[in-house]
């Protein structure tokens, strides 16, 4: 008989929430049990345009579905405000929780999630998509390729897309009350975690944000960069705006390769994902070319990366449900190194652009 | 009858002046007609090594080049400390004048080497390759572009190769008495030039250092970058490094578009060029792709981006020389403001990483 997948149950309607209960459909370990919002006919309108199972149960207040024994993990695609919360409560109520980005609006509620799950024995994982993608896996065995890499020197990360008026003005990403953190919660969220994951989530030493932060009248991040330095001399930088044309380039530089990529976050295609790789290229005898061109490489993505990350969560936490395991720490992990750094950007503006300590 | 081509003196046998010596011979309207050397016999078995024209003339001495009045321009490849006296002395001896970048170590320095063009009105240009390519053009108009690219917004630039033990021991451009710019001056030239090239020429309001630079024993930099800042809030950033593999990207991303390559400085082919653009792309309906992919534009360059560069000085020479025009100013002032900026840079790493004004 196979296992039974895990349940879950979906607290609040936003857009990214389609996605990912498309993606709870499409893992082959979980299954879309229950769906809530503030309003029942926003939530039964919610099920039926996103094509959930008839059986799915409908609620019209998030507590009524953490009360649900019938449910095993949230899904909280709520503004990051009220992260801190749901995500505890839902931790109370012994639900594992699968949470979009930013986790919390610093380290300091971070932790207080994190306690709440651990406690609880719940396991927690952030909603980041691409690092579950089978492309990063691919793209980590070559950094990881001391013949080809070498040791890592450098990360440029950016992301960037262009907001309209409309967002500007309404999305809950520039409300000082709900997604604080702005663009540097949304896109420069990215941006920290692949320069970690690139730097085998080794933390920088300290981080200095850069001079050019924009911010709205409410005081909300619209663009703003840093650059992050370790011991070991390895630098990285990162830009991220909701100001300038959609844009997401990753590049890894080590001392004897480059890892290159266009869409890091999202893939150009669904079900395929590709970047170049480049292992000791040189030049010719004039240097009028280059006697080695990158390598393309291809990587077949037979489920979507959003459907590995829900079947990667649910697998842990059939683990905890099923063989009494304990939850998972290395996704938590991952998640507050990116928080720490975070706030490491926010702190270095607020001093002034000095640089910041980042303490582990 | 065709017109008489200008007629070249190379002074240094330099490693790049092979490159540049048959970019000579590549245009039209150029020929070598003398090299010198510190010793007449590797100034000979240069000209013959490289195929020089057997009527090349081979001086002994840099001097006796200069007195040479058969000589029209100078192409000057020497350690940068050198370049102010045999500068000056060229635009003394009324030699027109193509010097290897960087021009000069200093802002101080370039002045007095223009003042000395100026003085004795003999044209000046730097030999920065990249920008003469065709291709450099057909980018240019995509950024010009107010329908497709918008408006400037962030520039990223970066240029590293790995030098083995004996470049890091023995290449000029390690050596505090001979490039005492080192990676800033031989790479990172080309990454604020990248920027300024983006940005219309318009220089920067501040130039902050990022707190990585890397020095040998004698204090040369064998990498570093910055982060440069305009009043309208557009921000750049550029990373360069003798210590992580050969990689050379440049990304200029605009309200609307994105302009995207990783060869621009070499391109990987010496006859054809390629770039990437994009215009207001978008995701699919539940952003699991994107619905408008970058555009790859390959331009055919018949002739090297070194022989354009030869092609373009000769021709501003021949228009001094045959019709009495006054030498043009649009490439020295371009020369000025990357020299400029490096000296910011500099300044930046002196004062403990502020941010250092750039007064033009």
């Amino acid at each position: 008989m196979a296992d039974i997948p895990i349940r879950f149950g979906i607290i609040g309607c936003a857009e990214i929430a389609r996605k990912v209960s498309r993606a709870i459909q499409l893992a082959p370990n979980a299954t879309v049990s229950a769906v809530a919002s503030r309003s029942f006919d926003k939530a039964a309108n919610f099920a039926k345009a996103n094509g959930f199972p008839p059986d799915t149960k409908i609620y019209g207040s998030y507590e009524s579905l953490l009360d649900d024994p019938d449910i095993d993990a949230v899904y909280l695609p709520l503004p990051t405000s009220l992260h801190l919360k749901w995500a505890v409560l839902t931790a109370q109520k012994k639900k594992h929780l699968l949470t979009e980005k930013p986790v919390a609006l610093s380290v300091a509620e971070f932790d207080q999630i994190l306690k709440a799950c651990e406690e609880n024995g719940v396991q927690i994982m952030d909603g980041t998509m691409w690092v579950h993608n089978p492309r990063t896996h691919k793209m980590k065995q070559f950094l990881n390729d001391k013949e080809k890499f070498g040791q890592l020197r450098t990360v440029n990360s950016c992301f960037t897309f262009f907001a309209d008026p409309d967002f500007l003005k309404n999305d809950i990403r520039v409300k000082p009350d709900l997604d604080a953190l702005g663009a540097l919660g949304d896109a420069g969220w990215y941006g920290i975690r692949s320069i970690l994951w690139a730097a085998d989530y080794e933390l920088p030493k300290t981080v200095t944000a850069f001079r050019n932060p924009v911010l709205n009248e409410a005081g909300v991040l619209l663009e703003c960069g840093a650059s992050l330095l370790w011991a070991d001399g390895k630098i990285a930088t990162f830009h991220c705006s909701f100001l300038s044309n959609l844009t997401m380039n990753l590049t890894a530089i080590g001392t004897l390769g480059t890892l290159h990529l266009t869409d890091f976050i999202i893939p150009y295609q669904e079900h395929q994902a590709s970047y170049t790789t480049s292992a000791k290229p040189g030049f010719n005898e004039l240097v009028t070319g280059w006697v080695q061109l990158p390598s393309e490489h291809t990587v077949t993505v037979d489920l979507p990366q959003e459907a590995c990350m829900v079947r990667e969560f649910a697998s842990l936490v059939a683990n905890i449900k099923k063989n009494g395991a304990q939850p998972d720490k290395k996704w938590p992990t991952i998640s507050r190194k990116t928080q720490l750094v975070l706030d490491a950007v926010k702190a270095s503006m607020e001093k002034g652009f000095q640089s910041v300590e980042i303490v582990g």
